[in-house]
């Protein structure tokens, strides 16, 4: 029995929450008649193409695009000299155009808007730059050093002002305890540049039309800020700019923020005044779309002889490339796992952002949290062996607690992480270290992840509302934004449970300019079911009220004795009353004095804002989970196999075990592909393998048959129905779980990802020596 | 000093409402930026033409449409044989493509879609259809003779099975009042084919998507019957029918039908599976659009010694074509005038609605109501003539006054029609009958008409929606429809005025699927700005909540002390203590547990529907007015030039002078087109004069400099700040005004419209005779 199934059977009161419902999405996806960016097709559009810098860094002297001008076919060249614009980036140090002085070799210089592709990137190679080359850095700890080449002259240092320090106690302290454990492992963890590779790569279209307003299509996941920024930016008033979120195929974070290609497109759409398109091909996302966020984390941990976690203290090193993008704020969430993953008192934590000429970083599924796991799980059971203890039992010991304040002020409420960690073990067949014998080796690492989601911005709400037609579609416009993760479905579920009515009948709507749709933050953080779905739960609750007196009128009952369910109202004491619930609609409406059902709502979550010291309930709840991975490694190739994923979850009440399996698969394939196999190859921070035969994104063949979602826990108290968030969980503790199970077979601990076959041989012949 | 200039000294209570606002989509138009149904470009766009009928009357014995398939460039052909549809019409005795017989020269036989126009145009011509032809009719006085050729042989008559009659008293009873009367006046009046000549023409883009989405792109000014209806007509479920509005150039009553040409263009999309264009060229408008309802009016009007009205019986004869559309229909709203436009107490009226083989009607800008007012205001003159008495103190003397109910159940509440009628004598300087001299003459038309919606479907209401975004822009989503009368601009105002922001703030959204939209009847009977103004006020009001009470505890006042006003929130105790309202909105928002600004309301008119007697207050509130026209008549040519106009109208509370002037000046226009100008001329019902050369459309040199719009009145008191409707009032009376100057200038009294040279030439020459 799956655990579809099982959740079936124990959760039977609903009639569509629960339910292995298909995406709603779906046949518009498979038909093809969902509307991607790659698919606004605009009358009179024309295409732009990027020029870039080929040097790492260096200054400007000179642009002249008059060459570029000259090509029949081009209507608009822009470089940074033609508007005066506002800067990118949280730190607002990232100039959409470069006029002075460039950083990296993505950086953008100037841009062509033509008829078409081809005559786009021919006139770029008529636009001639005199660049000064500059020394540059690629590292980010030689970057930190004195004489190092400054990527920002102005701040005269490479490392960005960015304050990501928490420390439980004053730091003396700490140190006491880490000088008294009767336990310490310390340890120098690194990740690599990953690139999100979803289908649809970045893009937008710009329409600046005659009366001066800029439409802009664009498959961001934060559209609401994406408005606002963008309006920044231009220096246009916001009212005169509509953001139009497309179709996603696919994002992981990438989506985040606003990129020079959306402001370009812009520009060039102004200076044309016609629509510009500035669509990545497969090769422009690889090299130039933001990558995950690489880390350097230095990681001590210690444990009392009983095997309690006593202290715990994370160095991190962001590279930010040259620009502040969303991938350094990884670090605040590397924060919140090291101090309240586990149950250990002292803990100490900073982070770094540091300027190189390497490209500039995005947040990707996990935003951090993979990368930091990679570190915590495998110190896990470092300890344990040092111990002596079994890493299934230790983590027991000391796995959070339903009810729980965390040092750094993380509430934690509904809480399985215990039972998920026995799952996972009973599920994997668990019979302690080396027990498969040579060569093949079961790994574990939890996760902890918000659930609620995150206060990373003032307003961490989402709105929706709701509009019944008279043949009982129920339009849910909600501020929300499904990215691939079934989210839309969620909502509609719940709008449909509430209203008693088929997932069919509603209809969530997200594809209208952004000032139409009541205010969400942006899909992160995997908030979109939790918020959103609050919301529309608020929503359905007050269109329901609508509904119900309508029928208590219809049917001549009490309106406590009216049910909403499967498309009709009905009274519960005499279940032959009834009328569905279109028609009700109807009698409502076509009446003297109707009415029509009609509802809004807005929902922020009860979570905190960190204060200065970083210290707050960031989300209303969190998740945990425990995976269990079963490797083989080849003694001769250092190939490793993984052989079976136990991937527990405890995200409350699973609304969908049909989606929430998908995003665990999903997760757990990202997260091997994190773990063995993708990395963006720099040299001098020019990405050298740019197609899909070069990075190695993980296939069917890659990813094992045997993926084993299951689904632990309670109800959340303050999750819609009891869900709370699970769309980046599946990817967290992958990497760490497949560098146990590669230790647990050939007993050497890759410390570094993509664990390849390479790196391994280069391991087991140190350990040799 | 205008009346606009009047009004606002007045009125200066209100920081927007009866300003001089212009229109709110004004930019977007004269730019050229806003997106009519011409501008919708769909990517692989096809393009569709029609074949019709070369016969009035005609049995299809074969069609062979498999020329036109080999013709290249040619996806899709269709005809009645390709799919089973329902009829389209209020009878829905309308078959969108004809397949057993035709019934008129513009019946739709077949259609094709192409590439490109000409290729459509080109298959047209390699269709082979047999025909068989059959006696037609083409008047409807002949056609409910016995033996005339039957429309529709299963009716067994021409008479259409609609009932509109009614009786105040016993048909022998008001027989013996016109018996016993002082004076009475008997005569027949008759109107012609008139084309409603929007700038933008008849058009829709279908495009039935992979998924089996029906999108429709339409100018239809009742968006959701015409969803109801498609779905109806194609028998597809309505969750699959998605209808936008674009922009409409105008519509004046065209837009209320679903027609042939929209179902086809879904056809066409359905066989293609590409988007399917249909948009009429002015030629094709001329010929196909459905023109106004031409009438025959047999009236009789009675009057007792003292110059009171005792009776009037009306008999209409209405020519529908061979199908009913909505034109017919304008035989209720002549009902209602007819029985409640004076204060008449016994009233007789009856319309019989007959089939030929002429073109069906549609309604048009005042729906009857021209039609009818040009026989009563035409009898009201020629009463007072027989009786002796001024024109203008006879119609002061039977003047509907308020709080009063007429034989049919209206109910008059605000009513300034006695004012109406002395300000328009003053303004034109009436100095009795024939002061001007010879050949030169003033006349006077009063007029009555819905102002407070009218409820001809079950519901006669509107919604509204609002979200408010953090920039402070305000988006009411409305289900009500601008067809060009600035029913938006309105809106924006009512909306502006209760939140205390600039109308630019405000955004009026309706091109969005109307799915989303909160439902509304459609924009007909002048009840745009009250119906859906009064939803608008709801929403506002429930918005203003939110604000208000967010500025009490940022600006530590009481809620009650609390005024919104020019973009600010401020305490009325002490106004230096204000917020910006956009930064109340984010103080609103970002913080824990904020809240953002969303609102939605439903307001349906505490109308009437009519029982099956007729009885019923249809409107909520009515509209009164008076226009006199003062013409000059060579006595050579019989050419009538129109000197000046006096349009005064009681429409409660006036939102904005200048929409409101243009609204008057432009019925105004539309009614001298009526009166002298403009004529569908039919042979064998072919329309022969098919361009606008041949098509007197007034310009600018057939409308005098001199058309004085005036309002008087005082605020309704159920109308959004006092408004009552003005869409059509300004058409209604005019060519009764011009026909009773006519007669005061030359002495002979037209009875039919146009009031060309050629019929005043006869009429003089019989006089004479």
């Amino acid at each position: 029995m799956s655990a579809a199934q099982l959740l079936l059977e124990r959760r039977a009161e609903y009639s569509v929450i629960g339910k292995p419902v298909p995406k709603v999405d779906g046949d518009l996806k498979v038909t093809g008649a969902a509307r991607y960016v790659d698919d606004v097709k605009l009358p009179n559009m024309l295409y732009a193409k990027v020029l870039r810098s080929p040097y790492p860094h260096a200054r400007i002297k000179r642009i002249d695009v008059s060459g570029a001008l000259r090509v029949p076919g081009v209507v608009a060249v822009v470089t940074a000299h033609d508007f005066k614009l506002g800067r990118l980036g949280i730190l607002q140090d990232h100039p959409p155009l470069k006029g002075d002085k460039v950083r990296s070799v993505r950086d953008e210089v100037a841009a062509v808007a033509a008829v078409d592709e081809e005559t786009a990137e021919r006139a770029l190679e008529e636009i001639t730059v005199e660049y000064e080359e500059l020394p540059a850095v690629f590292d980010p700890i030689e970057a930190m050093k004195d004489g190092a080449p400054l990527i920002h002259e102005e701040l005269g240092t490479n490392v960005a002002p960015v304050n990501f320090t928490f420390h439980s106690h004053p730091p003396e302290e700490i140190e006491r305890v880490f000088e008294r454990a009767r336990a310490v492992v310390e340890g120098e963890f690194r990740t690599q540049y990953m690139n999100a590779s979803p289908l649809g790569t970045m893009g937008v279209v710009a329409h600046y039309d005659s009366a001066g307003y800029l439409t802009v299509y664009t498959n961001t996941q934060a559209p609401f800020l994406y408005r606002r920024d963008l309006a920044r930016v231009l220096g246009m008033d916001p009212m005169r700019i509509r953001v139009v979120q497309t179709e996603i195929g696919g994002s992981f974070g990438r989506g985040m923020d606003l990129y020079p290609p959306d402001v370009i497109a812009c520009l060039l759409s102004i200076k044309a005044r016609a629509p510009v398109r500035l669509v990545y091909t497969r090769q422009e996302e690889l090299m130039y779309a933001p990558p995950r966020q690489p880390v350097i984390v230095r990681m001590r941990t210690a444990a009392d002889r009983d095997g309690r976690l006593l202290a715990r203290e994370a160095r991190v090193f962001l590279d930010a490339g040259p620009y502040v993008s969303w991938g350094p704020y990884d670090g605040r969430v590397m924060m919140v796992t090291t101090t309240s993953m586990y149950n250990v008192p002292y803990v100490s934590y900073d982070a770094k952002v540091i300027y190189t000429n390497n490209p500039y970083t995005g947040t990707q599924r996990g935003a951090g949290n993979p990368q930091i796991t990679f570190a915590i799980e495998q110190q896990m059971d470092e300890l344990a062996e040092e111990l002596g203890m079994d890493p299934v039992e230790f983590r027991l010991l000391n796995a959070n607690r339903p009810n729980t304040v965390t040092p750094q002020g993380i509430r934690i409420t509904s809480c399985a992480m215990a039972e998920a960690i026995r799952r996972a073990a009973e599920l994997i067949g668990w019979r302690g270290r080396g027990s498969l014998g040579p060569n093949r080796g079961i790994g574990f690492a939890c996760y902890f992840h918000v659930g609620g989601g995150a206060r990373i911005y003032r307003s961490d709400g989402c709105g929706a509302v709701i509009v019944a037609d008279d043949f009982g579609q129920i339009a849910l416009i909600t501020g929300s934004t499904d990215i691939g993760t079934g989210s839309d479905t969620a909502l509609a579920q719940i709008v449909a449970e509430v209203l008693g009515v088929p997932v069919s009948w509603v209809r969530v709507v997200n594809d209208v300019d952004v000032s139409l749709r009541p205010w969400d933050v942006g899909t992160h953080a995997s908030r979109a079911t939790f918020v959103a779905g609050n919301a529309a739960l608020m929503a359905a609750r007050e269109a329901r009220r609508v509904l119900v007196k309508g029928a208590a009128e219809v049917l001549g009952v009490s309106e406590d004795d009216v049910e909403l369910r499967d498309g009709y109202a009905f009274s519960r004491s005499d279940p032959s009353r009834r009328i569905e619930i279109p028609k009700l609609i109807r009698r409502i409406h076509f009446r003297e004095r109707g009415n029509v059902v009609l509802a809004t709502a807005f929902y922020d979550p009860p979570n905190e804002m960190q204060d200065e010291r970083w210290y707050g309930n960031i989300s209303a709840t969190y998740t945990f989970g425990c995976q269990a991975v079963q490797v083989r490694v080849d003694p001769e190739t250092m190939q490793v196999f993984v052989e079976r994923v136990v991937s527990v979850h405890d995200i409350g009440r699973v609304l969908n075990p049909l989606t929430a399996e998908g995003q665990v698969h999903g997760g757990v394939a990202m997260g091997l592909g994190l773990s063995l196999y993708e990395e963006l190859v720099l040299e001098r921070g020019a990405v050298v393998n740019s197609t899909l035969m070069d990075y190695l994104l993980p296939t069917a063949l890659e990813v094992p048959p045997d993926v084993q979602a299951v689904f632990v826990g309670e109800d959340d108290p303050e999750g819609p129905f009891g869900a709370k968030g699970l769309g980046e969980t599946g990817t967290v503790p992958t990497a760490a779980a497949v560098a146990n199970a590669i230790y647990d077979a050939i007993g050497v601990r890759p410390r570094r990802t993509p664990i390849t076959p390479e790196y391994l041989w280069r391991l087991k012949r140190e350990k040799g020596k």
